[in-house]
């Protein structure tokens, strides 16, 4: 696989969604290709309407930046060096988990963003889609 | 059905992506619920990135307003009442063909929205996806 | 009256109120100050949601320039000198009817904004409140 | 109770109202209904001017992620797994006290949000307004 289709970006939400329910919380799960542009998000059932931009924040962060969201996090913490970044690049730079880099050898082509739940419950759905690439 | 589920969202979308391949332009669609809140939204593999961001303030306009954008445009020409109404509510308010609210009886549950093609082509998806509801 | 209270802004709101009961479209009604800040809003069961943020602008628009909406329009129309007025301000200004000044003598104290019907009922509502005054 | 009406709004709205002059600071109070789309918002007399976004944006926060903006609190703190989360989704994410989300049984059925005191005072004033629901 060397580029996102929306093929590629269903089965990576389907493989989220059964995961969510597993959970047993809705979540919004957004796919991005290698440009950091969204090529498929959807909201399950009864979940929080903030997830709608943060799945998608999540994602772009990832995408735009190379890395997964949470190995930001250590980074932006008060006094260390990207301390600043959260919310940087038009309020899109997310630094918490939940957005995994989709990658082809060591190129990032695409991303996946998780909202909705605990931050580290929308972690582990993420890795459920990314495991499905 | 009197609300937007995801059920609903994916048959809408489905139908849409099956006329989108029927005219052979690849297509971005938006599904939003009541609130004018974002359901469900795919990109085509080859869609025009604009439509990312169209379709969605198409499927805004629509629920948001309680009018297909194509019946807004004839109010919003030069001379006329609404002039000056394109680009309005921080930027979403669409005033050409591609937006159809989704009713149950009377009340707006929601709104499909499509972008990609000429503004035609996107209404002739629009109305395959709200045919299927 | 010299400046605009929350007593002021709920009798205005209160005279569209009744007049978008009696033409029988659900309103969403704004009162802002002579600093053009928000005062009162309220929308109505039913009013479009799009006009929750059209109201605000128009109110604003009114205050934050001395004009009523509905004056600037023949501005803005192509060939005319400010063609391309609206939406300027960070997409704030509304140049179709809607948005009236309150003035005490000749200076602005504040505005009111209707939004939820054709652009002429709006302009109906606001006059309402207008004269509460 | 089963959706936020204009009627209920007005209710909370007074509740609070009242509270806010017990403590004797004005406050902006806002309500919006479980789209998280704003009902009534007011400002009372001399209440500061960024009230006015910070109040619609806490009625935002806990309508949109289903917590009382207080109980996010905990979770953004520096090293926390939600670090970050401040000012996400278009700046409107509020992580300190004062919104808080109106239920009916298990679910959103909308929020009020209070800004204008000390954050202690504005939890104060929200919680006559949910108690007034």
């Amino acid at each position: 696989m060397h580029t996102m289709t929306l093929d590629h970006a269903k089965k990576i939400v389907a493989a989220c969604e059964v995961k969510a329910h597993e959970i047993g919380i809705p979540m919004v799960i957004s796919v991005v290709d290698e440009g950091a542009n969204l090529v498929l998000q959807e909201r399950m059932d009864g979940a929080m309407i903030a997830g709608i931009t943060l799945a998608q924040d999540k994602a772009y962060t990832a995408a735009a930046t190379g890395f997964d969201t949470h190995q930001i996090a250590p980074l932006v913490q008060p006094g260390k060096i990207a301390y600043g970044l959260a919310g940087m690049d038009r309020g899109r730079l997310v630094v918490f988990p939940g957005g995994l880099t989709l990658k082809s050898g060591d190129k990032t082509i695409g991303a996946v963003g998780v909202a909705g739940g605990m931050a580290d419950q929308d972690q582990e759905v993420a890795q459920a889609g990314r495991k499905a690439l």
